[in-house]
């Protein structure tokens, strides 16, 4: 099928030529820049939510039941699995407590899994460009679910419009699983399991940690869950100053639910849209899109700079000669990388070495 | 200080300059390359042995003893501890099952943590330098712990000779948290908690998966684990042709330890010393440690690649007058790209913009 052909389709909304499209820039394959770069001026239009938490904090059920409120608004939705745990990846169902098969049926919805990914190419990095092809497809909203735990997968995190951070109570290590950074990261707090014990001490944690507790000083609270409440908090900071400054600001909610009982759900979706109204009221909206356009254009430089270093053989060549003598420690890394960038100023700029 | 008194000082074994150059190369302050230049020569003595697993596979009890075990051997050992769970970051003790405190005080050991790094730099990378610095200062042994979940904390394991994968019955969902790649990369099983229900049947599980069970029709096995067995297995493919060339084979073993009660160090030790043979034998730590050098070059070219392009302020100001019009859809991100590398050939050289 030529090109053209192809994105017709996909401007058609055509679901074969969505799974097609997808796939060939998933894995990078002839011709998708083009493909990417029609489908860029599409862009812009779905919003963006990000899923985060520690393995087993009920991500998965709680994706699964936006993606059903989702729907019942009449909204199309599309899933990008990020999370190796997650049933949206396609193995294993870890439970069969939300009938993921009605989801994987309904044409109004998409999921993919980029879990079993290589390393090759950031995992953020194709996460956005995933997502701009369900972008320009038409999908009104995107849930990108990521496991909060390494570093690549709160890359992910940081690419959304939103993001939910969504904790358990019963493995109170769970949170010293995170990834420093997760917690300012999050614009809604989820305490699903929200009745079993310790949820309420959970919540508690959480809100001093934001510091939304008025009247406790923070030197006297020990620190729970590993959390050390003594320590300046940025994303309160932030708040104060944006508050100093008489900005519209932003204080994160702590939600609870039991997304087993389907209890909570609706809460979610509702702190979501005034989510989305504080972005667009107070010019968040525009600057976390702009952040993520040159971190877009970034991204693109810096493969492309990769791929023209790493695909020319004569330099892949005068590399290999180089590595006896690194090992051998008359010369070194930082040596080598030096000379064989001021020697490839030409394939840089993506021109043939003369 | 100097540059040369502070190499002085490193040389001559003081702990303070080691903790110094840590410090400089992880942040990369002002002369880190020439630091790193400097100690290149004095590197590849010690052995760099990767732990990984789930959160709460007992990493850092493992870790901890075998750091004691490698002392009482009269070997001296640095720990690096990327696991955001791990004790050795410096955060909350999960417990005092093992006294770290004693390991913190021993002159001989050097523990750093890197859970808290920000994402700028890759993570393995970083974790390759570190490491460096520790095997120039003339640590025997390194011992990089990160939990096997994140691609990033992956692509860590991978710059070690020698990777230990561990894992405990008790959470059959935790194999699933594992990034897909992570058993392939594993030199050495460890079934950690073996005295607990379901440790024999974890064992059966990583054999199956490794092939080493004989006469099992693969076809007849359900997937234990969310572990699909009837997945062709590379690690066995591998062997089978390496047998059939006649090369030196290495099978991982599969190991049981109760590290709160010390039990299986030992073997695990004996484990690593007969890995680290093959590895000399067979030429595969040649192949590893080459593989390591060609890979420490890419990220410095890399590195130095995006330093010079963003930290330009020329090019910054010009990327942010093009944003506009990508927002708007009237240019690409793959088109600013173009346009950027094509007038940024000297500064990618290392030379001044003309």
């Amino acid at each position: 099928m030529s090109s053209e052909r192809l994105i017709e389709d996909f401007n058609a909304g055509k679901p074969a030529a969505l799974a097609r499209v997808v796939s060939i820039v998933e894995n990078h394959r002839e011709g998708f820049e083009e493909i990417l770069s029609t489908l860029h001026s599409r862009t812009g239009r779905a919003k963006r939510i990000g899923l985060t938490g520690p393995p087993g904090a009920g991500k998965s059920t709680i994706t699964a039941l936006l993606v059903k409120n989702f729907r019942d608004a009449g909204l199309r939705v599309g899933v990008i699995a990020v999370d190796p745990t997650s049933p949206f990846t396609g193995g294993a169902l870890l439970g069969d407590r939300v009938r993921m098969e009605n989801v994987a049926l309904d044409p109004g919805v998409f999921i993919r899994s980029m879990a079993t990914r290589g390393s090759l190419g950031g995992l953020a990095a194709a996460t956005r460009e995933t997502a701009d092809v369900l972008d320009a497809f038409g999908f009104d909203r995107l849930l990108i679910e990521t496991v909060g735990v390494g570093q690549s997968e709160l890359d992910v995190a940081r690419t959304a419009d939103s993001t939910v951070l969504i904790l358990v109570p019963e493995s109170g290590d769970s949170i010293q699983t995170l990834k420093a950074g997760v917690m300012e990261v999050a614009d809604i707090f989820v305490v699903n399991k929200a009745d079993r014990p310790g949820a309420d001490r959970l919540r508690n944690d959480v809100e001093l940690m934001l510091g939304l507790r008025k009247g406790v000083s923070f030197g006297n609270v020990p620190a729970h869950h590993g959390v050390d409440l003594k320590r300046v908090n940025p994303a309160r900071v932030a708040r104060e100053a944006a508050a100093a400054a008489n900005q519209t600001v932003w204080t994160p909610p702590v939600l609870s639910a039991v997304a087993t009982k389907q209890e909570g759900i609706t809460e979610i979706v509702a702190a979501l849209d005034r989510h989305f109204a504080y972005l667009q009221q107070s010019g968040t909206l525009r600057e976390r899109r702009r952040e993520r356009m040159r971190e877009r254009v970034m991204d693109v430089v810096e493969r492309k700079v990769s791929e023209r270093l790493w695909k020319d053989p004569g330099t892949r060549a005068w590399l290999e000669e180089q590595l006896p003598s690194v090992e051998g420690g008359t010369s070194t890394p930082f040596a080598v990388a030096d000379q064989l960038l001021r020697q490839s100023g030409e394939l840089v700029r993506g021109e043939q070495r003369t």
